[in-house]
């Protein structure tokens, strides 16, 4: 049952409906499971980056970018959810990404947790939070180093098993396969997903150039849809726009295959014109420059319209993504959700905050056109507006990308150093 | 005493010393205040900016831009605290910035707890964090509406008066008067905060042009000094560099005014190059497009070195300042304070640990000279890299600045606008 | 024959032969045509834009480009071919652009000259000027607002015939069609001049995506050498690297197509990176605000290298090509062609003339590498690096493009105004 | 006497007079010399750059920059003073920048010219253009090695004399002392000149910051004045409005101490935000990549209507300066002149002529707003928009500014490159 008296704000909505004895709000995760809404047509809002943005906290090592944090600083975690649930997220993904066995130990990374702590631990702080709102859980898995070790199908399928054994454990409402470079990978990963019974989606990390082998966002997605993906998008690596035009040939790949799935979208927060086709990776500015690239809410705005307008309804964000670009989509996509999110009380629509600023010409700047049409300066006069992105040009199957459970070695370090100054 | 071992990490120091029964760490709030810290000699890091860094987390609103979330949403704010503190911060101010009464009721802002109940929210949450480490407890109060207003000396220094009430009471380890833009206001604000006793520390938000009726850095310091502040400086509005140098100039007026005092700086984590007297408000991007004017870590590691060269002590942030930046700060300190922050468990020096990154190119930037001569992209190349900042050159005594209680009305935004278009 | 004696600089080279009575340089317009030069796989260069170099001088008017100062302002027109061969040029281009009746007065435009004195006018010129060292003449025709207005091919050919009519009589040594937004016109222009039985180039102003009609670059070329081109490319519209791509299609279209052609190019001096089909035309710069496009001599060396490494060996320039851009094309091509332009003179290779400069550190700019490196800033802080080009999709078919005699009516203007702010 | 029928465009003007005989145009250099047009409040157009000019076009080393082009390509030369006469230019100063005999055979500079002859070939080539027009000849002097490698007062004299000869000799109508960084030589020019008994101008190189030894701009002014200078300014090395600025000083500076002066201003035609007091030959981008920092039309429009604005009247450029930029500046003040230059016959007010474009969009932009509010794309998303200068901080006194005769060595060069990398 939904009683939907138990999350503060807001109350009621225009789908509320009585069946005699209770109000159900016909939104919330009581009411609806994700296919569910989806298919009545309702726009699904994703959560934000969880490695980016615990970075910036203090709680996430960029490198290794594995999420331990989860079982040693669960309050820091736990508050993140909180954040984007406030925003209007109505999916808390656990904190589960890297979080594969082999990935854990990578490059001597040392975790005083198991892989089965960490994952466990995601689960119920996930679950904490959905359940102070209107969420579903998702359960996620993505690339491994084994598979671009050329480990075996078999070997790289029972990576995903160990964490998938702790998502039905602990009940997910369903699964997100993400972050994959290779479609080959992300089909195993929805093969073995499917198993479950759970509704499935995936998402590669791609963008109109497709896979790092070169197969398209349309034959992708086709493949994972017969492979038993719901939904399909893409997440990460290019900046919103790229990702909504990835998707789009996704949808019209599996149109015209004559299948059917369900969209979603997650892309980075920053913009990206200038990547190539392993997207922000391979900017100079990754991971620790790229401040000047970070979008504006307003961005978002336009960001979340134009998805809306290409047919996907599951809209999300992935690294970059602050709690206020989320709660920027929700605001954008409010009156067809029907609901504005619970951190809008913090937040005038258009900046209508600033009717309440000290200073005159700020209250000025208080109207929709102000912030729409505004270009905004970088303040770095001795920097370039583009980057020249590295193009090593090497993916599964090349020797450099083998990946190892040593720590990377000084000799191995100089020889880097040197190969990218001649690059 | 000081039980060295109740915090994790670091446990002991080069300053540690033993009195026969106890080992002291002579750095923490344990063993020495404020003065006793800088008299010594030692680096004090204040924290970052709660205003900006909790409005992206959805519990500040831009325009009032009020601290009600200290009693509404305790754990949120509670959070922040806990991270800077990881980070390496010395300092924890309470939440207090525009929690005068006046201000909380300014145009329309609406609260469901008391300016007292606000101000003792935040003193309980900066103290329960600084009693998790090193670190000491600052009560702030900043500049008033009242005086904006063109109030009395006795009606401003009244506002004061009720915050400090609540500073002595929750016994604060010491007191800051910021954000001021006249030193006029700054220096009541100072005699005030004189009567408790309690150290003193002074900031005016004002760059190498001195306070908005043109009273110069170095006179504006000997003015605070005077009334007895023990440190003073600038806080906000400015880029770092901007703000060493103004700082600079106060210390140049200090010394050849033949008196003593500490310096400290806490400056916007924005790059502010086409900035007036005014700062950052000024500019067309204030407050909800500065996304590319964010400084980067390494932005902060040459900040961190230009303010220590100059001969500053105390060294902290304001808008902008997200954990990691403060973190950077601890870390180009740390041979300097002799102790790496808590958070630097999860950063490796310079960019150490993408040592542990999957791809090779990535593992390749894992050096010093790569991200110290980074001129990062913005990722923008329809935007300009300066902006046109306004200017209506209006400040206290002007008719436009008279605050109101009242919401804006469509009369007074409709003005405003146009007005703003005219300039 | 060949009196080598009668240039003054350099006099003798790697081809000189002897027969016994006269030496023969084997690289003079008196030893070789066009095609022999072609043929022989030696490089020819190019003189520059005539239009926009006279604009800046102020002898054509924005506009209308048409070619009357040939008959006005001899003199003028004479000066900018002597630079052109002092540069290195190989070819003096009759300054006969936009020069058919149609065009002459078209709009409004009133002159003094018929068109037959204009053309006659620059044949004279051209010859004068290339009788004064190696160059060949060619005689140029471009597209027809008849085209445009969608006249019958026997009403655009006979534009076509006055034309050459003039070439014919005056003895030009080969004929260049260029200029062409639609492969069709240039199909009928070569068709036309190959009647002469002169040496044919055609050029389209086209980039990667092909003609105004959508034909691609390959098929462009394999229409315009079945009608009869021995030399194909591209001129005008586009930056150096983009008509390098633009004509290595081309040719690669001839080839798959078995067939036989040299290839030529002319592009802008203007970066632009932002364009789309329609080119420079476009960008809200052209006409008046294109300055900070401008190339360098440097930006020059990379692009003769790269027309050099795709296969193109008649490489000149177009819109924008001052001489010293010419002269750097030809110093890159030194070695190649065993010659220095006589313009070198006065100009130190990769800027070795430096070592003369009174200051120290201008003198330690005399060397290739920091020249080659160099990322010349803007100095336009308040500018964006790339704009958004207009892009109305009209082309000759579209109804707007119906050109008229009259001078555009003040009603006319009003309409076009207030669609431009709409798009 | 004034026969105004000899110059074709235009005939008659509203200064014309009768008397009787014959029509008086009162503007022309027969009615009027430099000092009675500046006294009856006239502006007075000067010309533009010409070694920079030249040296695009072929006839000039960049480092030496010697004007013996003037001897070698007369007709070069020529081309040049009719192209800014024909642009509204009422002054040709004679080409001989860096003409003194010292210069000439500066660092292995090798001449078939002697400097006697250069000068009188130069002042030849301006009486020939200025008497096809309304103009006036200057005889131009300018920084000399000598001074720079501290040679006496005397030796510097002796210097200025040789050339002054030369202008005696050939009668200009009055005498120009510019392009010196020091003000102490530019009052040893002055001295000299004034002997002659004709108007002297004096211009220093210098931007609000003052001359290379720190005098400030109205000191600077002041002794000029006191040494004989009717018309005081600067020229070169600062973009318009900069040195606009710097000759405001100037006149604040003559105001101040009761002094009386004509003002001119000849800066370059490119902007230079970045500079210090050294100009743009510190930028890394001098001399061979500055094309991005190219002023427009629109730009010139600007600067003509300040330096009118802030008092000054004899108005022309320096560096940079093409035709089309002082036909700017002339049609920015043909009201206040009461003429349009003959150029303007090919160049429609703020773009006009757009009106006879093919393209409907192109012909959108026919219309002051729009060239006067557009923001100029780079088209180069790769580079900063600002430069760091060099700064070395030598000058005049430092043994690194002590010119020699000889060819500079391979070891002297390779010193110089090893402190540029320090820098």
């Amino acid at each position: 049952i939904c009683p939907i008296g138990t999350f503060s704000f807001p109350s009621f909505n225009n789908k509320t409906t009585f069946n005699g004895s209770f109000y159900y709000c016909r939104i919330c995760r009581n009411c609806q499971g994700i296919l569910e809404r989806l298919n009545a047509g309702e726009v699904v809002i994703g959560d934000g980056g969880f490695v980016f943005a615990l970075e910036k906290r203090g709680y996430v090592k960029a490198g290794p970018w594995t999420p331990e944090a989860a079982a040693e600083y669960p309050e820091a975690v736990r508050q993140l959810h909180r954040e984007f649930l406030r925003a209007g997220a109505n999916v808390m993904q656990t904190f589960t990404f890297y979080a594969s066995d082999d990935k854990l130990e990578n490059r001597g990374n040392k975790l005083s947790f198991t892989g089965a702590q960490i994952n466990e631990a995601a689960c119920d702080l996930a679950r904490q939070v959905a359940n102070e709102g209107d969420a579903l859980v998702a359960g996620g898995v993505c690339q491994t180093p084994s598979y671009l070790s050329c480990k075996s199908e078999a070997d790289v399928k029972a990576i995903f098993k160990k964490q998938l054994d702790v998502f039905v454990k602990k009940n997910v409402d369903f699964l997100i396969a993400e972050y994959f470079e290779h479609v080959e990978e992300a089909v195993w990963a929805v093969e073995v997903l499917k198993e479950t019974g759970k509704p499935v989606a995936a998402c590669l990390c791609i963008g109109p150039e497709g896979d790092m082998h070169g197969v398209s966002p349309g034959e992708c997605a086709v493949r994972l849809v017969k492979a038993g993906a719901q939904i399909v998008g893409v997440n990460c690596h290019f900046d919103p726009m790229t990702c909504v035009k990835a998707v789009k040939m996704m949808k019209e790949g599996v149109e015209k295959a004559g299948l059917k799935a369900h969209y979603m979208v997650q892309p980075l927060a920053y913009h990206t014109p200038d990547c190539n086709c392993q997207g922000f990776i391979d900017l100079p500015e990754f991971p620790f420059g790229l401040e000047p690239r970070i979008l504006t809410r307003w961005d978002m705005h336009k960001y979340a319209r134009e998805a809306y307008n290409v047919g996907i309804r599951f809209i999300g964000g992935c690294c970059g993504f602050e709690p206020y670009h989320i709660r920027a989509v929700a605001e954008e996509l409010a009156a067809e959700r029907g609901i504005m999110p619970a951190g809008s009380e913090k937040h005038g629509m258009w900046g209508a905050g600033l009717e309440m600023h000290t200073k005159p010409w700020v209250r000025a700047r208080a109207r929709r056109d102000y912030w729409e049409n505004l270009k905004p300066a970088s303040g770095r006069p001795l920097c370039p507006s583009l980057a020249n992105p590295d193009g090593w040009g090497v993916t599964k199957g090349h020797a450099d990308l083998m990946q190892q459970k040593e720590a990377t070695s000084k000799d191995q370090l100089k020889q880097l150093f040197d190969r990218s100054k001649s690059h």
